[in-house]
């Protein structure tokens, strides 16, 4: 691979259009033609594939041109043909930040002479072949410079001095094929004809962590050693440690923002709250400020960003939950009232979903007349925290503000702080979560809650890592969060609490839980079939017991130690279904680029019984000589296997652990390998 | 389906851009972004895909916008949601030429408010949404115009009045709901904050023997009664029963031009003709003229325009070869020598592929300094057999010519003929036969004659007809050509003629046949193994004994009128295989879109032996109840058989006849059906 920075891609001029004759039919991979970004990871290499062909047999050269967005300057890098017209190279964004790319074709007539005369082998044809290449290099050396120049002045003079003179064709061809020769002439190719893919495709390169997170949920106000004190940053800070014990790098608060008082919801999501009730986190703002300012019961602004630099100096990024509506107390109801819309009489129009109604929250208007200042006002809250120190920002239902707005605002974030990360909380239709990802979001939530078969998690998961959503969806999957806890877990039952881990630590590069209900396995309902925790933290404080005997905590940390000194589990297109004949058990594995680090997960999805089957393996996929045993290291037990061939045997007891997350070793220590068989 | 003409689509000014908070996500059908234009038939219905939401719960409305691609007014259809986001239409285009498409959406506050309402169960809020209602209708009302104006204020009027005096909730919802003042108010929506999709999509709009058609390949100079005399058009003329006979409506010859005599080729591809030779009709050009001239042995222009005519008055259309390059002798290598790319002595470059040579053939120099002349002097060649009354074009190695020109020719000569007809000969790899399907080649030559086996034809007849290409890519399916006979047909085996043919002629809406060879047999290669035919007719005249007891031309009348009289073979997205137990047993079938008319192919392709096997139906797809008996009439030998249920047991003889090609008839006469039973 070559790379020459080049200011401007050459192209054919209006009078010369009608000459080009390369085509570039595709470059990919593209985002519904290049109106949206793909995502990727700064210092991490691109491919870049491009579909290029000419009429006829002559030889073309491509080229992928890359550049970040806002230089002017485009870098090459040469394509190399790999079958069925389809070219590749890459190129490694080498900073977060957003990049352009597209590919540039020509016609080489250079390497067109030298493919043909290379084949030639009547003495007259390579007699002719050779004068027209000394013509060629004539007209090479008149666009090199200085040493270049000469050396191919010099070899098309010679070139045509022994065309003209030498009887001996095989010399002649010998001569005009010189490699030496010919690797200077490409430093200087024709490029008068070249045809540019005509859209600059856009590309997103972001840091490691929107690739590969751990996330921890926990309500800063149940933080209290003390059940009968509201919990505060304080707390938080000492809870840093058992968030590190346990192995997540980002730690994740609801609203931190004082909580409105009007229509205030009571515990269990009761119309009237108590005088005690502390109320939803999500109904933001009250008089002592909105969305920029702390709940006082929390501690104070010091306090936070000592918080944010505590968790830090532990590898841990604190992330914080934008919501955008407003309580009925909020200041900017009264501040801004035409960025909400009214009702006949004059009141502000609170959300509703006939015949729900939902009078403790105000969503803004984004039809007002007055857009551009709520843009920017919102954009300010962003501003605001991102000063705080906080740059991982989970969103809270994103589909039900508008569209246009998140474009904008991730794009003008992005542009100053490319580092940040923005978690879209849509659980909606399919097209309109891909329609988020697709406007900026960094990671997106997933169905997983909801996909707990085999069938439901094979096709659910294929689809994320093989469809085209790859290119800009990256699921992060959580087995429960404070309004999801699926039916799945109503049980109780240790074994489901652990293989749903597994199942999102394994599948899913990033995914996280909702603490420390999960590790404590909190799993009654407010009714039957519900997804509503009793006792929901949303509405109310909570002491959870850490040191709890019954707790995952150890599980856990396991678990996250696995996935952080294994990077096959730090991708999600790496994934690869395995069959098995039993439909409680599921197996696949996760390999790196270069098959270094190979993990294969099996998963008893039956929380109840034993189950076992015949585990067939892809040996291919996994690199793997089938005729030689290949160790089978289980990362949860420490338990090592011997297996041979690609169909083995499988049984796992949920009444121990439900999964095994095994590392592939390939190559076993044969008799070969001792100093003395040699 | 409302249809309405626009002078242009609305949507959101400047000011109003940040409003918007409709979305459209995609606009189906879309090949490259709209690079390129799918391709219809005028006069059929085309199904038109949006995706298309907004944030929260608020109802879209979504207009489907077209229109032919020289007028500048709109027209506009609804569409209708079909869930997961998906909006649906359909427009006709009413005549053959170019148009565009796109979609426009906004969200529609009046059918919110009507949404909205009709869940509304609280009598408060039934009362306000009145009033929201009255004041939505006073708006729409100012939108209107005439009798609507005031049926719209009078209705607003009386809403308003309604929900400040009755105490009945339930009355004045209904009030409220009354469907006929919401499809007045339907009329005048407020679309001030519309969003377009930004692609005009392109379509091009064939006439109906695009989709559907059925060619025959002949020598006129072969055409004579009389072996030793020249073929003529008046034989060619007498031959027109012969080919309507068949059942053909393209009657397609090689070149009709001026032979080159310098370095004319010999039979059977000999480097030295002899002097009465005839030589290969793609040499194209001698002293009496080039690409617009008649080989004057063949007859006048007088003659062929007759022969052109007679063949229309009985249904056939003549189709030319146009072979974009030249005999050493044509006048355009002396008329315009910079046409031409030029070897070091002066001379013209010759067509090679090193080490092969085609020295009786020139290419033209499309990379030409003077290529607008050289562009248009090779229009006007279609501009002057356009003259003549043809409107079918086979187009000879496209794709060693510059596709750039392509694009542009086709497109302009389309614009004044939207009729035309173009053909697309390229044998070569999958990308560039498809880039020239985008290019605008109506039909295409296909990998057919090299697909044989059960596999082969399976998996690229699904791809035909499901992949991406189905959109643009129009297949024209040829057992044998002059250039092609393959290995398969080297036996001479009738059972291989004929199940190639069932196949062409069912697998595909259009297909062709080189004659007479096809229907006589003609199998001896130039050497074991070739796909050249000993004594080609390229290279030499050739008789023909088209009453030859052997012939295959009862059989290819039987299976061309089956054709005609079944129009779901006239299509190719229908397409559907079904399981057979037997590899040397292909089933499959077509329907049209009522499901009126279904043909069941049943083809055995083993050219020897009796192949037997059990079918298994989809009974869901053929539209079958499977507890009842259907007939299944096979056309080829007028036989009929009752079937039960979805698996059933065929049997083929090859050596009678290698195919079933069934009329499947659904609904059996019973009991019921009889007057007396009533």
């Amino acid at each position: 691979m070559t790379t020459a920075k080049t200011r401007s891609r050459s192209a054919a001029s209006k009078d010369n259009q009608g000459r080009v004759r390369a085509v570039i039919d595709a470059v990919i991979p593209s985002i519904d033609g290049g109106r949206f970004a793909v995502k990727r990871v700064a210092g991490e290499p691109v491919e870049i594939e491009a579909h290029c062909f000419t009429d006829g047999h002559d030889v073309l050269r491509v080229m992928l041109c890359w550049r970040p967005e806002n230089e002017v300057a485009w870098q090459e890098a040469e394509m190399a043909p790999t079958g069925n017209d389809v070219w590749h190279a890459e190129f490694t964004p080498p900073a977060p930040g957003r990049y352009l790319y597209t590919a540039t074709a020509w016609v080489d007539h250079f390497r067109s002479w030298r493919h043909e005369l290379s084949r030639r082998v009547d003495a007259d044809d390579i007699r002719i072949a050779a004068q027209v290449g000394a013509a060629l290099l004539a007209d090479t050396a008149a666009r090199a410079r200085g040493a270049d120049q000469k050396a191919l002045k010099d070899a098309g003079a010679r070139l045509r001095r022994e065309a003209d003179s030498t009887a001996d064709a095989e010399a002649l061809k010998a001569l005009a094929l010189d490699d030496a020769v010919a690797a200077v002439a490409e430093r200087y190719p024709d490029r008068r004809l070249a045809t540019t893919h005509p859209v600059e495709l856009p590309l997103v390169a972001d840091r490691e962590r929107a690739r590969y997170s751990t996330w921890y949920e926990l309500f800063p106000r149940s933080a209290s050693p003390d059940p009968d004190r509201h919990g505060t940053f304080r707390d938080v800070e000492a809870r840093l440690p058992y968030v590190a014990e346990l192995g997540f790098d980002v730690l994740y608060f609801p609203p931190i923002h004082p909580i409105g008082r009007e229509k205030r919801k009571g515990r269990d999501n009761a119309l009237v709250a108590e005088p005690r009730d502390v109320g939803s986190p999500w109904a933001i703002g009250a008089k002592e400020g909105g969305h920029k300012s702390i709940l006082p019961e929390l501690g104070t602004p010091d306090d936070f960003r000592r918080l944010v630099a505590k968790a830090r100096d532990m590898g841990i990024e604190v992330a914080l939950d934008i919501a955008f509506q407003c309580a009925p107390d909020h200041p900017y109801v009264t501040e801004a009232p035409h960025w909400f819309r009214k009702r006949p009489d004059g009141s502000v129009q609170y959300a509703e979903n006939p015949p729900k109604k939902y009078q403790d929250i105000y969503p803004f208007d984004f039809e007002t007349e007055d857009w551009r200042a709520l843009w920017a006002e919102l954009k300010s809250i962003f501003d605001h925290w991102i000063a705080q120190g906080v740059n991982v920002y989970r969103v809270d239902n994103p589909h039900t503000k508008s569209f246009a707005f998140w474009e904008w605002v991730i794009a003008e974030l992005k542009r100053e702080h490319p580092d940040l990360i923005f978690l879209a909380e849509a659980f909606t239709r399919p097209k309109v979560m891909h329609r988020l990802a697709k406007l900026g979001y960094t990671q997106s939530y997933t169905y997983f809650t909801w996909r707990n078969t085999k069938h439901e998690l094979t096709e659910y998961f294929t689809e994320l890592s093989r469809g085209p959503g790859r290119q800009y969806f990256r699921p992060n999957v959580w087995p429960n969060t404070p309004d999801i806890l699926n039916e799945h877990l109503h049980s109780g039952q240790r074994s489901v609490f652990m293989s749903r881990l597994v199942l999102a630590a394994t599948l899913a590069a990033s995914y996280g839980i909702y603490g420390p209900a999960y590790e404590l396995m909190e799993h009654v309902p407010r009714s039957p079939g519900s997804e509503e925790y009793l006792h929901s933290e949303k509405y109310e404080q909570r002491h959870w017991n850490l040191d709890h005997p019954d707790s995952l905590r150890d599980f856990i940390a396991r678990m996250n130690r696995i996935r952080r000194e294994n990077p096959a589990l730090h991708a999600d297109g790496n994934l690869r279904f395995f069959g098995i004949d039993n439909d409680q058990l599921i197996a696949y594995a996760k390999s790196t680029p270069d098959a270094e680090n190979v993990i294969l997960t099996v998963v008893n999805l039956d929380p109840y019984h034993t189950q076992s089957g015949w585990l067939e393996l892809d040996a291919q996929a996994l690199g793997l000589d089938a005729d030689l045993p290949y160790e089978l290291h289980d990362l949860l037990s420490d338990q090592r296997f011997l297996w041979q061939g690609t169909r083995n045997f499988v049984i796992l007891d949920p009444q121990r652990v439900p999964a095994h997350v095994f590392r592939l070793r390939r190559h076993m220590r044969r008799e070969q390998d001792f100093d003395y068989f040699l």
